[in-house]
């Protein structure tokens, strides 16, 4: 546990250094990091196969050890955006904002590293590298800690980043995993807050609320997704069918797939029966308000429960609701601000959309599968934020920065 | 305590109403606040003068009773105060960006208000109009809980204020102020992360070490300031002078002063003896380290604990350095990453002192004490956080915003 409190403590004095680091010298490392992690692709494979037979003795689900599974192609990919980040334009340093001030003052507003930053996650590997590479890239330490299920990955794939980090000038301690399977030990991590400045928990809605109610240091969540496409009476049903389709079925996995889908009663008719033929033809399971079910007979009752459920698979609740304001009630009270979709042709309502239902991301007709930092042009995300606070929606490069004010004086001091 | 839980959700309730309101609607109700608080001087003066009696009957301080105080001219400064934040622009709404997208989606970034800001503060009532006003004009619920030595001033600035806003427009529960002096009602707020979304605790370390550990609720910490002026060995000694005592006579018992005078070793000996003079005949008490003690014979010797110390007073202490880079170790060891300024006229080191120091304001050639809102030029400000997370030094109205994106499609769905 010293131990935990000594990388922590590393990780703080280094972070000093790698802020002030040049993007050049920046750069150059994520470069030889993505040839690096290529060309250590045997001991990655090898160790990511220790994990996946671990996983199967464990009785893992297929959709986790997917997840989990690393093949060549997936190095390559973790390898790309490892280049991909090296391209992006650094955020550290860009001046916000100058004034001058009538006493002569001026006072400019710059972009500085946060500090040392945790990210607590589960399963996939690939997190890893994407993790390493935007925090080294926006000039902060990192303390990583994933799940014991990807141990042996992860530490391979630490291992090749941070050695070849090192030998390209990153300071030693910055890029730090934990590697000990002791539960205890985040516990530990949440209160180092002299040392640790933000925790990023990914993963599932219990690790988020154990690590939003213990933490001592800022945590920016990033937690479920209960998103929902609303179907205006005046939406063009050839396309709303067609975003609801993509929205439900393209990836239901993920965060920004939709989980109930609301339909205005005076389009609930003519929409339904094809759209949730579509849906049942492609597999998913329907689950339906009263009304939804006098239209269609054959499907089950959504429970209260349903409506605040993160289905994160081929399962979809559906509304009619009376009105826009019903739709935007229903999205207050069971949303989890993340991502929401109105499709409509009329102009007032697609605002009043817009203004009133306070997600991350407030769509009019696309579909929600779009919340996503490379999606958004933000070059990459590190995860999304379902907080109000410090950022919100996408995280990118930016959203890893804080401020700070430089006073250009030449003399002044107050009367 | 039922009731606690029921103005915290009806806070909540209302700040989906207030986040929408046009700037008018809240411009008006802000200059109508103003004028009611001068027609409401009788009542506020005379529950201050209870407040006051109290406390001399409970032995406050002179300094305390004297924050406490409020007179015609006060009242007149809190009334002037709300017509400069209704002439403030309104951050609500504001675009922060848009971008179109290579598949024609249109995303923009727009400021929204954070929702329910619950505001823990200690003895001055003015910062009860202050606050509100700021949440008021920034589109927020708030929720007041002020020390209990001023509470029947505060009860009577909130009932004029709250009840004339509601007269003009503002949704009822979203100015509250929770009266009871049970210190339960504290840590019941702190939980209450459903219906609250953002804490400032303004006062003493001790209480913002309280809330800062007991909250679920994300808290922007307004923390203490130990701030430093470092006179590096190529200052201009005058002007050094007279900033170094700017910073620590003109007003000693806010967070912007200096607690920490640092001065090069080759200039010690030019600058000290008659710096120390002035402030000493200015009633400052100097606390040196041992190569200030050979300089001035007579001063008592500064302890490790005097480094740390935040004094809001007339006392100083003083350490010779080495160079600029113990200067900066220095105030990285035993600063509060506030406020720091450098006295030079040397410009590598003047960027050295830019880019290393991680204050929230860093100084070159000026006082501290301009850290500030006003200062600034941000209009006004609900406080200074030493945080570095969404919100670092002066906080003004756009601090108090959060953000969401917009995005405008016409049928797009995810490959």
């Amino acid at each position: 546990m010293d131990n935990i409190i000594e990388i922590a403590k590393r990780a703080k004095e280094s972070s000093r250094v790698i802020a002030n680091l040049s993007s050049k010298v920046k750069d150059n490392a994520l470069k030889e990091m993505s040839r690096a992690l290529i060309e250590a692709s045997e001991p990655i494979l090898s160790a990511n196969e220790k994990d996946m037979k671990d996983g199967e003795r464990k009785g893992l689900s297929r959709a986790m050890l997917d997840r989990l599974k690393l093949n060549p192609s997936r190095i390559r990919g973790m390898s790309d955006s490892l280049v991909s980040i090296s391209e992006l334009k650094d955020p550290v340093g860009e001046v916000l904002g100058m004034r001058k001030r009538p006493n002569g003052l001026r006072i400019g507003k710059v972009r500085v590293p946060i500090g040392v930053i945790l990210v607590i996650y589960e399963s996939r590997p690939n997190v890893t590298s994407d993790v390493i590479g935007l925090t080294l890239k926006s000039g902060n330490s990192v303390i990583l800690r994933g799940g014991s299920e990807a141990l042996n990955s992860n530490i391979a794939i630490h291992r090749v980043l941070s050695e070849t980090a090192e030998r390209e000038g990153i300071p030693g301690n910055s890029i730090n995993m934990i590697v000990t399977k002791d539960k205890k030990t985040v516990s530990l991590l949440l209160g180092l807050n002299q040392y640790i400045d933000l925790c990023i928990p990914r993963g599932g809605e219990e690790l988020i609320k154990k690590v939003s109610d213990e933490s001592k240091i800022p945590v920016i969540k990033h937690y479920k997704g209960v998103c929902h496409t609303y179907v205006d009476e005046d939406a063009d049903l050839n396309m709303a069918e067609k975003i609801a389709f993509n929205a439900k079925v393209q990836r239901p996995g993920v965060c920004n797939a939709m989980e109930t889908l609301l339909v205005h009663k005076d389009a609930a008719i003519r929409f339904l029966p094809s759209m949730l033929k579509k849906l049942r033809d492609a597999g998913v399971e329907i689950r339906g308000c009263p009304v939804t079910r006098n239209i269609i007979k054959d499907i089950k009752p959504a429970t209260e429960e349903d409506w605040y459920t993160e289905y994160l698979d081929l399962i979809l609740s559906v509304k009619v609701v009376e009105d826009i304001d019903e739709a935007i009630r229903h999205i207050r009270v069971y949303g989890s601000m993340h991502s929401d979709a109105i499709v409509t042709d009329n102009y007032e309502r697609a605002m009043k959309f817009l203004d009133e239902v306070d997600s991350a991301c407030v769509y009019v007709n696309a579909s929600t599968r779009f919340t996503d930092g490379f999606e958004f042009g933000m070059g990459s995300e590190i995860g999304i934020s379902t907080d109000k606070f410090h950022a919100r929606g996408p995280m990118g490069l930016e959203e890893l920065t804080s401020y700070k004010y430089i006073i250009f004086g030449n003399g002044q001091i107050r009367e």
